[in-house]
């Protein structure tokens, strides 16, 4: 369990609000672990087309997840609405460590903070370098950076 | 990115069957990587029920995930038969860390292996001490033991 | 398959935008057809909690959904953001047919049209009136009303 | 609200099991209604893959759903066991419409009863001619048939 205080949106780059959905709960009434991976999923995909990054097009790059995770401060429930802040907390060769804060409605202690880490994969899933042209994009967005 | 090779089903417990649903693929003709999450989530509760303890029954025991998280090994797709298997990773006062390796159909490396951390709570959402009767269950179960 | 013509949006009444997510595409690289049905059970009820029902409060009104259903017209993917228009089809003693019209982006022309069927229930889940207080609510977005 | 009875099993023919996750209950604490339509999707298609319909392969065959719908007749929950029975209510020259109903457990009374009308289409979108060799397979699942 992590003793880690909650960031604050200033611990993060650009934001993308999550409207929550009734099937994100569960049986315990609030917002299951497995729904907060999606929105994570769906923020770092926004911030990459936003960035210019040609997803899922015919010839576009391709994301493999290798690893992904998020820690849990405090309990949601629709109809919030929570607000991603994402941020790069790793650039390598090939591969990027996305981070994302989750904020409820006007929050500004985060109620979730996760990552996924994506490399770049041809049509083989061989992993290749990131684009020249993409790199200064996520520097901006590097943690402490 | 994990360099840990994969482990094998000898590395974990009880394994219970995940169909694989057509809907847990996303656009990249894959199972997408919150979908697991959600295989995990099951697997350990399937693994709770199993052995006595009283989830989501009024007056039962109600676990909270703090954290959770998966490694990725290798890509699998609808429709796939993923074989969870779960073990605890460590056992503490309150909670506890399930670890959970997919294996995909009759694959002895895992796909992808996973963790959530759960904390048992009271109504209040206040930590209470998971209790003795259920602890010689979940050492039974422990990583190495 | 119906030959219905998709309906404008000047057919329906109360609109919430739907972000959809990647997670919400499958295989085929649209938006899963199951997706569209839990978009619909979240429109409806951002609906009533608007229109004052206490959803899930204690003691608060409970809903069954006895029937659902969808008809769809083109395909939509994400990252696009479907308006969800809201209308009510017809208002019985103890049900109420809520129908929503799903349109994509700026478009006038639906893409998708489904409804569901909601029984007001008790604890026992036996159907009850539909309080007074709450009937003129509804009948205001009445289709054709 | 649908006044017709529930099935039986022998109303239908090739049956799936289908495992419920934790997350498809909602926080009425049980099965939400768009995690049916899921369920009926993927009965469908392995139905379909067992019957040698090459669905989503290069080349492949692909239908578009272009209406579906549930009618619920009791409620089921995590860790029920759903059996999802399929048959073919209406066969057309690009078109089928196929019924699943769910039975829950060992129970022979179906829980609820779907459908999803699929059209087979070309990589335009355009439908196209259900190939006379699976004219038969399906036809031996005719409702009534």
């Amino acid at each position: 369990m992590s003793r880690t205080p909650p960031a604050t949106r200033a611990d993060y780059c650009a934001f993308y609000p999550i409207a929550t959905r009734w099937k994100d709960m569960d049986a315990y009434g609030h917002l299951n672990n497995a729904s907060y991976l999606s929105y994570l999923d769906t923020a770092v995909t926004l911030w990459q087309l936003a960035a210019g990054m040609e997803i899922d097009q015919p010839g576009g790059l391709r994301f493999l997840a290798v690893q992904n995770g998020c820690t849990y401060h405090a309990e949601a429930r629709f109809p919030d609405v929570l607000h991603a802040g994402v941020r790069c907390g790793h650039l390598g060769r090939s591969s990027a460590r996305f981070e994302v804060g989750f904020f409820r409605n006007d929050e500004d202690r985060a109620c979730a903070e996760g990552f996924i880490v994506h490399v770049l994969v041809d049509a083989q899933a061989r992993p290749e370098p990131i684009p020249e042209r993409f790199r200064p994009v996520i520097e901006a967005i590097l943690r402490g950076g």
